[in-house]
C-alpha cells in the first residue's frame, strides 16, 4: 500500500466518526414543546442564512471558477495542456463544495443539539457534556474528513500539487465568506436586538417578541461553528497544500509526507473525541483541554512511530513538533490575557471604575502586550523548522500546528452549542440548577473559545509563512527565481502596502457591521410599528423572524462583498504591476501586520468581555453598577474586534497568499514594471 | 570653499533668525497682571519640567555615553584606534546636549508668547498671528539650527560618518524622553486635573484652584513644543546620518550632499518663515500652509540651481524631490483624516449618537483606513527614490522630505502657543472677541498639528528605511554581507519579533499614563483635603501647583524607563543572539509595524477629538447632549493615542535602528547563534 493511501483512509473513517456521533446527538430527546419550538426557530434561522449565503456563493463561486478555467495557471489558449486549465477549475468547484457541505453538516447538528444538551442538563453536567462535546465533534470530523477526502481525491486523480492549489483556493473563498460574512452577520443580529429591544423598548435579552431574537441566537452557529469551522478547515487545507507543493520541489515521498501526518493527525483526533470523558464530578473545562492534551501526544506517538517505521527523515517529524508545540503556547498566552482570573482581565475590570474611556485604554494596552509572545513563538518556531529541514519544515511545522484541527474544532463548535443550550434553558424554565449547570458549560466553552482563536491565528500564522515560501517555489520553477530582500525597492514598496491591507480590510468589514446594523433596526421598528398586538405580546401574535434573519444574511455578504474584492483586486494589482518581488513583498507585509492585528483584535475583544462577566459577578459593584455600564462599552467595542475582524484576517491572509500563488504563473509572464525594464 | 561648509553657515544664519525672532516676540506687551502671573506659572511649570528632566537625563545620558566610550564601536582594548571610542563617546554627548538645549530654548520662549499672542489678539488677528508664529519659529529654527551645526562640528573635525552616527545617537536618546516622557506627562495632567477637578469637584476646567491646573497648562508644551521638536530633529539628524553613511561608501561627493541640501533646506525655511505674512484679513491657517508651499517650492529650486552649478547628478535632486512630494501627500491624508468638514469626522460625530461604544469603532475604522494612503506613499516614493539613486536615493528622499522641518516645527510649534493664549485669555477676562481671534488661532494650529503628525511618521519611516540601509552598509564593512530575505529563517524570526515591539511599546506608555494618574490624583485630593481654604477659594490660599508638576514629572519618566529599557534590551538581545540578519529582520518588522500604528493611533485621535469639537459647534445635540457625552468618551481614549503612544513610535524605531547602527561591528564579532555556527 503506498503510504499516503493513510489520508483517504482516516477521512472516510473522520466521516463516519462524525456520523456516529451525528447518531448519538439525534437520539438524545429535544425537551418540551417549548423548547423544541426554539431550537427549531434557531435551526430555520441558520438554514435561511446558509441558504441566502450558498445563493450568492453560488454565482461568486461560479464566475471565479470559471475564470479560473480560463485564465490559470496560463491562459488556456496558451497553454500546451488546457486540461491542466480545466482541471484547476474543477479541483477549485470541487474545494468550493466540500466546504461548504461541512459547514452545512456542522450546523445542522449544532443547532440540534442546542436543546438536548440543555435537556440533558437536568441529569446533571456529566449527562449534558457529551451531548455538547459530540455536537461540536460532528461538525470538527467532518470538516477535516471532507477537507482530507477532497485533497486525496484531488491528488488521486492529477498526482499534481497545482491541482490541490486549486482546491484550497476554493476552499478558501468559501471561508472567506463564512467567516466574515458570519462575522458581519452575528454583531449586526446582536448589536440591532440589543439596541432596540433592550435600549429602546426596555424588553429583556432573548424575550421572543424582539424580532431579531432568533437572528441573533442564529448568529452564534454562523459566526462560531460554521466560520470558525471554515476558517480552520482553510489554513488546515492550505497547509497541507503548502507541504505538497514545497515538497513536490524535493522528491515523492516529501510530497506525500503531509498526507500521510494529516491522515495521523485526525486518527488522533477520533481517538482524542472517542476517549474525552468528563467523569462523575468532572470539569468540562478540563476534560476538553485534557483531550487536547491527549490527542497531541496520540499524534506525536504515531507520527513517530510511521516516521521510524516508513524511514522518513526523524528532522520532519520534529518540525511537526515545533509547529504543535508553538500551537499549544500561543493558546496558553490567549488564556492569559483573555481569563478572569488573571492580570490583564482583572486590572481591565478595575479600571472600568473610572468610566469607559479608562476600560478601553487599559484593555487595549493589554490586547498590544498578548501579541508579543504569539510572535515571539511563531518566530522562534519557524527559525527551529527552518534548521530542521528548510522552508520545507515550515511548512511541516503548520500542518503540525494543524494536524489535530479535527479536535480543536470539536471543542470550538462545543462553545456556541451549550452557549444556546443555556439561553434554550432560560427561555424554557428549566430552573436554576439548570441554568447553572448550562452556565458551567458555557464558561468551558468560552475558554476553549479563546484557545482555539490563538490557536487558529498562529496556524494561520504558519501556514502563510509556508505559502510563502511555495509562491517562491511556483515562481522559481516559472523561470523567475526572487529573493524577496527587504532592501528591494520592489519588495519594500510591496510590503509597505502589505502592511495597509488587514488595516483597510478589518476597517471595511467593522464600518459594514455598523452600516447593516442601521437596516436591521430600521426593520425591527417597523416590525414593532406595523404588527399589531406584537409589542403587547399578544397570544398567537409573533414577528418576522426570517424578515430579520434574511436582512442581516443579505446585508452582511452585501458588506462582506467590497472587502474581498479589494483584497483580491490590490493582490493582483501589486502582482501584475510590480511582479514577484513586489508580491512577495505584498504578502510578507500583510502577513506581519494581520497577525498583529489579528491577536491584538481578538485577545482585547476576549479581554473586554470577560472583564464585563468578572463585573457581573459581583465586583466593582457588580451588574448595574457604573464600572459595570463601562464595562459594557468595552465589550461592545470588542464584539466586532473578536467576532468580526480579527478572525476574519487569517482567512484573508490566506486568500491573499493563494491567489498570489495561484497567478504565480501569469504574472511571471505578465507584469507591468517587468515589462517596463525595472 | 568647500560645498558642505553651505551646511555650518545656513546653520548659523538659523540660529541669529531665531534670535531675531525671540528678540521680536520678546519686546510685545504681555499684557495685565493678571496674564503675567498666569503666562509665569506655566513657565514655571516647564522650567520645573525640564530641570526634572535634564537631572534623570544627565545619569543615563552619562551612563550610556560611558559605555559607549568603552565598548563601541568595539571595545577599546581591542581597538587598534582606541581615540575612536573617545570621539564616538564625545559625539554621543555632544548630540544629546545641544537637543536639550535647542529644547530649552523652544519651551522658553513658548511660554512666553502665549500671553503675548493673546493680548496682541485685543487689536486684531493679524496683530496676534505674527508673534505666535514667530514664537513658534524661534524653536523651529533653534532646533535646526543647533542640529546641522552640531553635525557640521563633528564632520569638521573627525571627517568620519560613524562620529556623526554616535552625535545622531545622542540627540535620539534624549528624543526618547523628551517626547515619550513629554507624551506620558501631558496625558497624566490632563486626566487627573479633570478627573478631579471637573468629575469630582465639579469645578470649571482652568479654574485656579485645582493643583493640577499648571501641570495642565505645561503638558500642551512639554508635549508638544518640546516633544514634537525633538522628535522631528531626531528624525532631521539621522536621515542626514544615514545619507553620511551611505554617501560615503560611494564617495565624497555623495557623502557631503546630506549636508549641502540640508543646509538650502535651513535657508529655504528661514525664507519661508521671514516672508510669511498672514495680510489684513487673512486666514492663519492658510497663511502657514502657504508659508509651508512656498519653502517647498524655494528649497527645490535652490537645490536644483546648486545641483546644476556643481554638477551634481540631477537624479539625486530627484530623490530629494520624491520624498518632499510624499511628505506633502501623508500631511494631506492625515488632514483628510482629522479635519471636521470631512467625511472621517463628520461620520465619526454622527454615530455618537448612538453611544460611546459606536464611537470608538467607528473612529478606529477611519484610523485603520487612515494608514493606507499614507504607507503606500512611502512604499512608492521610496521605490522611486530607489531607482534613481539606489538605497543612497532613499536616504534623500527622507532628507528631502525633511529639508523643510526647520518651517514644520515652527507652524507646530505655533499651535500649543496659541492653545495657551485661548486659555489664558479666557482666564484673564479679556473678552468675548479676543477668545473668538484666538479660538481662530488655535483652530489653525489644530490643523497644523495633524499636518505635522502625518509628516513627522512619514519622514520617520523614510529614515528608518535609510537607516536599516545604513546599518546593513556598516555590517558589510566590518566583513558581513547580509541581504534580509524574508524568507530566511533568522531574519523572518527578528521580523516577527520585531512587528511586536511597537506594540509593547505602546503598552507600555499607556498602561503608565494610568499608573502616573493615579498617584497625582492621590496627590490633588491631598490637597484639597489638607490644605485650609483652597476648596472654597479664599482670597490668598493657592495649592501647590510645583508638587504636582514635579509628582508628573518624575513619574513620567519613571513610567518611561521600563518602556524605553526594553526597548534598547530586545534590540541588543536580538542582535547578540540571532547576528546580523535577525537584527536586519528585526529593524524591518518594527518599522513596518511601528508605522501602521502609529498613523492609526494618531489618525483616530486626532479624529475623536475633532469628532468631539465638531458636537461642540452644536450638531447632533451639541455641548452636554448624549452624543456629546460619547464623543468625549472617543476624545479620551485617542488623547493617549495621539499624545503619548502613536508618535513616540517615530522615535522608538529611530533609537531602535541607531542602537543596532551603533552595535553592528560589536554584533558581527560577537553573537550567539553564529558562534554556534548556524
Amino acid at each position: 500500500m503506498e503510504p499516503w493511501l493513510i489520508a483517504p483512509i482516516s477521512a472516510i473513517i473522520s466521516i463516519l466518526a462524525g456520523l456516529y456521533f451525528y447518531r448519538y446527538v439525534d437520539k438524545q430527546d429535544s425537551g418540551t414543546d417549548r423548547m423544541k419550538e426554539i431550537s427549531l426557530a434557531i435551526k430555520e434561522g441558520a438554514r435561511a442564512f446558509l441558504k441566502r449565503e450558498y445563493t450568492i456563493l453560488t454565482v461568486f463561486v461560479l464566475v471565479v471558477g470559471s475564470l479560473v478555467g480560463v485564465f490559470l495557471p496560463i491562459p488556456f489558449w496558451t497553454n500546451a495542456n488546457p486540461l491542466e486549465n480545466l482541471t484547476l477549475s474543477l479541483s477549485y468547484f470541487f474545494g468550493a463544495f466540500l466546504s461548504a457541505l461541512a459547514g452545512y453538516f456542522g450546523m445542522d447538528i449544532a443547532t440540534r443539539a442546542n436543546a438536548k444538551a440543555a435537556y440533558a442538563a437536568r441529569g446533571g453536567l456529566n449527562k449534558a457534556f457529551p451531548i455538547g462535546f459530540r455536537g461540536g465533534a460532528v461538525m470538527g470530523l467532518a470538516v477535516v474528513g471532507f477537507s482530507l477526502l477532497g485533497i486525496s481525491i484531488v491528488y488521486a486523480i492529477t498526482r499534481n500539487p497545482g491541482a490541490v492549489l486549486g482546491f484550497s483556493f476554493g476552499a478558501s473563498a468559501l471561508a472567506l465568506f463564512a467567516k466574515a460574512g458570519g462575522g458581519i452577520y452575528t454583531k449586526t443580529a446582536d448589536i440591532s436586538a440589543d439596541l432596540v429591544g433592550k435600549v429602546e423598548l426596555g424588553i429583556p435579552e432573548d424575550d421572543p417578541r424582539n424580532p431579531a431574537v432568533i437572528a441573533d441566537n442564529v448568529g452564534d452557529n454562523v459566526g462560531d461553528v460554521a466560520g470558525m469551522g471554515a476558517d480552520l478547515a482553510d489554513s488546515y487545507i492550505a497547509s497541507i497544500t503548502a507541504v505538497m507543493i514545497l515538497g513536490a520541489a524535493i522528491g515523492l515521498m516529501q510530497l506525500e509526507i503531509g498526507l500521510v501526518f494529516a491522515g495521523l493527525g485526525i486518527i488522533a483526533s477520533i481517538i482524542g473525541a472517542l476517549t474525552l470523558r468528563i467523569g462523575a464530578k468532572g470539569n468540562p473545562g478540563k476534560a476538553l483541554n485534557m483531550g487536547t492534551y491527549a490527542t497531541t501526544i496520540i499524534f506525536l506517538i504515531l507520527t513517530f512511530a510511521v516516521s521510524y517505521y516508513l524511514g522518513y527523515d526523524l528532522r520532519l517529524w520534529g518540525a511537526a513538533l515545533t509547529g504543535l508545540t508553538a500551537g499549544i503556547v500561543i493558546g496558553v498566552t490567549s488564556d492569559y490575557f483573555t481569563s478572569g482570573d488573571k492580570n490583564p482581565v482583572m486590572k481591565t475590570a478595575e479600571s472600568s471604575k473610572t468610566g469607559s474611556a479608562t476600560t478601553i485604554i487599559t484593555g487595549f494596552s493589554y490586547g498590544l502586550q498578548s501579541v508579543f509572545p504569539p510572535l515571539l513563538g511563531i518566530g522562534v518556531a519557524s527559525a527551529i523548522a527552518f534548521y530542521l529541514a528548510g522552508v520545507f519544515g515550515i511548512a511541516l511545522a503548520a500542518l503540525g500546528m494543524l494536524s489535530i484541527v479535527g479536535l480543536v474544532i470539536s471543542n470550538d463548535a462545543y462553545g456556541p452549542i451549550v452557549d444556546n443550550s443555556r439561553g434554550i434553558a432560560e427561555q424554557a424554565g428549566l430552573g436554576d440548577e439548570v441554568i447553572r449547570i448550562t452556565d458551567e458549560l458555557d464558561a468551558a466553552g468560552n475558554t476553549a473559545k479563546a484557545i482555539t482563536k490563538g490557536f487558529a491565528i498562529g496556524a494561520a500564522g504558519l501556514t502563510v509563512i509556508a505559502l510563502l515560501a511555495a509562491f517562491q517555489e511556483i515562481a522559481t520553477s516559472a523561470g523567475q527565481a526572487v529573493v524577496f530582500d527587504v532592501m528591494n525597492p520592489l519588495v519594500l514598496m510591496g510590503a509597505l502596502i502589505g502592511v495597509a491591507m488587514p488595516a483597510l480590510f478589518s476597517a471595511l468589514l467593522m464600518l459594514g457591521v455598523g452600516r447593516n446594523a442601521e437596516r436591521m433596526i430600521s426593520e425591527i421598528r417597523r416590525q414593532f410599528r406595523e404588527i399589531p398586538g406584537l409589542r403587547e405580546g399578544k397570544e398567537g401574535v409573533k414577528p418576522d423572524y426570517a424578515r430579520c434573519v434574511d436582512i442581516a444574511t443579505t446585508g452582511a455578504l452585501r458588506e462582506l462583498l467590497p472587502a474581498s474584492v479589494v483584497t483580491i483586486a490590490v493582490t493582483l494589482a501589486v502582482g501584475f504591476v510590480g511582479g514577484i518581488p513586489a508580491l512577495g513583498g505584498y504578502l510578507a507585509g500583510s502577513i506581519f501586520s494581520g497577525l498583529l492585528l489579528a491577536l491584538l483584535m481578538s485577545n482585547s475583544g476576549g479581554l473586554w468581555d470577560n472583564a464585563k462577566k468578572l463585573i457581573e459577578t459581583g465586583v466593582h459593584g457588580g451588574k448595574g453598577s457604573d464600572a459595570h455600564k463601562a464595562a459594557v462599552v468595552g465589550d461592545t467595542v470588542g464584539d466586532p474586534f473578536k467576532d468580526t475582524a480579527g478572525p476574519s484576517l487569517n482567512t484573508m491572509i490566506t486568500v491573499m497568499s493563494l491567489v498570489a500563488s495561484i497567478f504565480a504563473v501569469l504574472i511571471v509572464q505578465y507584469n507591468l514594471l517587468g515589462m517596463l525594464g525595472f
